[in-house]
């Protein structure tokens, strides 16, 4: 694997908009996402990297996070699946796969790798994003990232669990959460 | 704060070796980690970032990885935690502070900052560490980061999965797990 | 389209030796194509770029160059389809487009675009291949060129008009070809 | 053969404005070939490269273009042959050679060999064209391109395809042409 | 240590304005120091940089300043202490050191050491201040200075006569203080 | 007066070896004193830089130095006095000026300002030292340093004091002289 | 024209060697003139730079060179015709004009303009030789040349006439012709 | 003889306006002569360089383009003979050397060399100018040059002869000179 | 002594304005010279410099330009002397040498040699001016300039006479001064 | 005229070797004056540079300079006269001047300026040197230097006495020449 030093989005900056072609499930069509949209509605976003349409552990991570996904939609929270595959084969995976029948959360296409780059997960020898997650604020603000080696799967609870603890720093200020915390507990 | 895009070490490329100043609560005294040791010894090291002593967050996260201190030594792993403060100031500050009274592991002192920023968790403008948490290998490769914003505490069972995880595959080549995947459940 | 005037192989010029990942669908596995390889086996290679698979006019053009595999092979030519996608998809599509049932030759994945770049058949905005039909000699050097607007097939035919040119010259050193010259045609 | 990769116009870009000597035959006068006072008159040009007058597969070329004027001109094609030889050698080459009393489109004379450079067929050594024949719409952009190595002669049918297809795509948007269509066939 | 030569702030030359945060000892609150408030109020400043918070000769350092405090308050000077510690060091040090009881003058935090980079008392390679005392005129400008060796402390009686003769000057224009000179004493 | 920052030595560097041509009023002649002799002989060297001869405050600072030549001396201690002026203007200064009468010591020209540059005591427009006064231990390291403005003069107690310190310390490796300390006092 | 100053070889000055395909009307046949041989044979070379095959004025100057060609022969010097046309269009010109029956030197092919551009008679807009004539001695040496404006011919009679200077001065060291001297005349 | 290729005006290009001191045998006056001044009175002019007063062949030059003075300056054409002598020199030559009683042109001074190499003539080692004789046309238009190698005289009749052939030309728009050409001559 | 090539005003040239602190025996005051003064005043301006104060060679020269100050100034010139030793020198060796009683034109003070490089004659190594006189006419022209090895003494009797020479010249414009002229002699 | 500052040899330091074309007058015939040579014979050398040839003041010079010549022979020291003419000139003057009857010490022509602007006495502007004497010590050491404005005559009496000076201290180490000293006058 190919992992020299690169610049990349840090924690506590502001993420540059984006925009990718992606498959939307939910209306099985073609589209785009647009960071700039998701602020604009105040949401926050959940970019779930992957290496690859049409191989093994990602399809369970996808799944892991669809059952997540309503719940994190209450709270204003967006899921973003991205890999360097194209919308096309977003597309044929998601119709050809039964374990992805729970994503209804779109998938963007990031070919040239331009957006894997900039979240410094790109692998410049084979082409493929390594497994990352990233939560941006509605303010566009990166709050937490997690980058995993590349056959250990992530945990959607994990990633959920964050997401409670900024929201409450952020309806909370000048207050700090406790490590492993839960809503209702006392800070 | 200030969080320009700076090069740092990638999840796949080997961490280069580094030597920090460290006060070792278990003997009371001033030494040094070494990477290189650890390594020596075929250790798993985890190296626990956090913003300064005498905070209030801060400890809480610190005592929370001193409940997985035993299990991860039994699993071949060190906890390092580590600030920009010295070690005169952690050394007072485990004595003072008696949230701390459980950590055994070594606190230590990243005084300029330079290992902070190999890892891209030095805030410039600040001279604090963010919150990071980086597992390595062996092998001296970095398997798993994480990073959170300024005033969200981690858990530390979440690293206790990861490195589980992480464990598993190395024993098992050729097998990936899948997403919140924990010892025992089929892959 | 993003087409920037860019360096890349020349007529006349020695094509460098590349390797990528392929799926060959003769045998069901994955494996690699190297140039040098061929070479080695004094074959011919006729090298046809496609944009993406599960898309339209690219599997008409595929089939196309079907029907004429076992003719060129006779004359000691093997065909190679390139497009950026990866060799999971390349499998995926194969087994799922009914058009594609009689392609027999490997389907390589340049899904860094390191190959369509050294062809100058890259399209960086898209990260998609032109399409691009190279023909090499097993001298490695790069005889004939065509390449066409996004959304206009090829003719495999027109290919195999001048592979039997250019063979005839080769074996016929001194003479050349006129126009639309067919064998057995005085020339 | 002085091939060295080097800058060119690509299928998909806007190709320079271009002016070069002509000798006209139709009127037996010398004048210029502006690529821009096409563009003005909405047709598509075909640029027919070759190396040298007074040569051999070269007339063949040539005549077996000029078969094809009529049948383009109708469609609003012009041809253009162009070598690096002078007006006055292309006036004294088609007076004197029987085989191209039936061409009556231009030669352009690229005696700088500007041009040649510019479509990336130019051989630094020799100073001549290699032989390629470039497509570009009455918009100014390069459609097609196909270069032959130097002894083999091209073919005009083929070319007269490509234009039908594209002609065809661009008066119905959003259709694409499968491979080795012919007008007439279903799309 | 690391000593390398430097550029820094010069005697007889304009300090730049900075801004540090501070804990003030006589509020017990957290704020910042800055040089341009000093100098608006037409203060003299005694900038004392000493290694780190939590060791030995440091108190007895502070203490010595603190018994001028009132001596050199009452002739418009302030006492600045400055360490590479964070505010909190400084607030729990000054709490629990029974020989800084007597310490009224703020504490400054140059935890990124700029500043002590701008005075040319860094060291590069423990991110500790050396030995500084720092003599600055209400107009801002550097009227004396002095750096000692790592492990002796200075005479903040020196520092008294040295601004006794400065200030002695600056009433007395054209006026010199010969060596050792005291108030009263001819010049 | 010209103080721009400028590259120096510093305090726990090495002191580059340096040689100036220099009057002996022992001996009363001309002669050079050279850094490495110093070293040689186990000496340490205390420089007192001063603005010029024929001038004020100067006297008395050198008579000042004087008073502690001799107990200087016997704790192997050497005081050189530097201005920019020559080796003739030092002599002729001595023999006229009453004041001087008591200095033994030689007096270095350094009418470059080579040596003054060295130190940062340097004034480029008007080309003489400011008051500085430097302490290089037996291993040619800047043990401390002092520089004050313009027209204030020195106190060789102070420099005396601080060398007490320095020679303690180096006695008894591993302690460290509180501020104001004495010899006999406690530490 | 364009004219731009150029750096070139000089009166006085080695003039590099050089190869050029060249057609022999003596045998009829394609083939190469090499300074270098020229040197070997010990002769000198007249090289006669004109514009272009099947023009006006260039036959006539052509011809008026062949009227020399015996003569100079005898003297050990060889004419070379040079234009940037090919070795095919030079055959062809001599076969058709009635006024280049005379010529039985060979006319050399500097049809990408290197030579042309060596001797500072290349045409950059054009892509013709100026009229340049360029007499070399066996030595290799450039000793005369002559430059004309682009419509008016040379006079071979002055180029007989420098030669025989040329080698009546090299035959009689130390002696100068004067000016319009003719052999047999007075020195 | 240093003669580098160096950079130079060329035939076709605009000649830059000079000055150079001048002696003017006719008045027996010293003055200037200026490009810019022939050009206003629509003169042509032809320099000739020469190498140095009080030489050999210099003076034969001279006298043979004396001898053409009055029948160049009825078709409007200005003799100047150049060397980078003074005009001091210049002066006592004319005046010693019988051979020159004829020339009543100026000698120009170009003692700097700065005229001698925008020409191209000037040896760099001797600091004197080759042989060489410029036409400039009255546009300021470098018509026509001859360098010759150091000893060969010129000959003033082949000047004399181009200058003809050039103003016919000027005069007959459209026409060329053959080649041998002379007045009344057909064309 | 170290006497590199070095850039310097030239006879001929502007004199750069200069100010330098100077002594004024005749007033006994210190003060400026500042060229600009005298040339507002219309006067000549000799510079004299000499190595250093306090040495032998320079009292003898400084007392032969005194002998002509006064026929000097009726001229409307003016003496300086420069040394690069400061004005407190001076001013001391003025007094105590009995050879300079006679001196009554400005010593002036170069301490920082800057005027002493702007004519050339700083010695780098040594910080002292070498013996250079300056003739500059009131216009601030260098007129003439003389530079003598280090020990040998100068003669003001011809730098009289050379100023006796340049005004001549320029009372009487167009006639210049033979070798050795002395006013009254024939020119 | 044209006075740059420029880089040229300074008093003190070591003339580089430099060779001339010059005139004998002693033996009428043309030769080279060689540095080196004048060195390996322990001579002195005086260079004198006048601006050229057959003008006024000039002979005036060198006439007086003539009158020293067996003076300073004896001496060991050599006279040489330089201008930027030719030798050819220098003869020309030589026997055409009749002041110039008493020079017998050769001429060097210094044609390309190379030596002048060496001695920083070279006019860019006009070409010609200005009135610069330069005298060499047998060790090629520059000792003095004189350089008069362009229109006033040299003293060669005043080079006489510098040389008798140089040698005298040169024969009398440690001792130095008063002012306008004479040999026999008590130092």
């Amino acid at each position: 694997m190919d992992v020299q030093p690169q610049s990349c989005v840090r924690v506590g900056a502001q993420v540059p908009d984006f925009v990718l072609p992606a498959y939307f499930p939910e209306t099985g069509e073609q589209g785009e996402v647009r960071l700039q949209e998701y602020k604009q509605q105040g949401k926050w976003v959940v970019l779930v990297f992957y290496p690859a349409d049409f191989t093994f552990v990602c399809p369970t991570e996808l799944a892991d996070y669809a059952r997540y996904h309503s719940a994190l939609r209450e709270r204003g929270v967006e899921i973003i699946g991205v890999s360097t595959d194209t919308v096309f084969t977003h597309k044929a995976w998601l119709e050809a796969e039964t374990m992805l029948r729970s994503v209804r959360y779109p998938l963007a296409a990031d070919h040239t790798g331009a957006v894997s780059r900039m979240f410094g997960v790109y692998d410049e020898q084979s082409g493929v994003a390594m497994r990352g997650t990233f939560v941006i604020s509605p303010e566009g603000v990166l709050q937490a990232l997690q980058i995993t080696a590349e056959n250990v799967g992530r945990s959607a609870e994990e990633t959920y669990r964050l997401i409670e603890g900024l929201q409450f720093v952020r309806n909370n200020p000048g207050v700090a959460c406790p490590a492993s915390w839960r809503p209702g507990e006392k800070v």
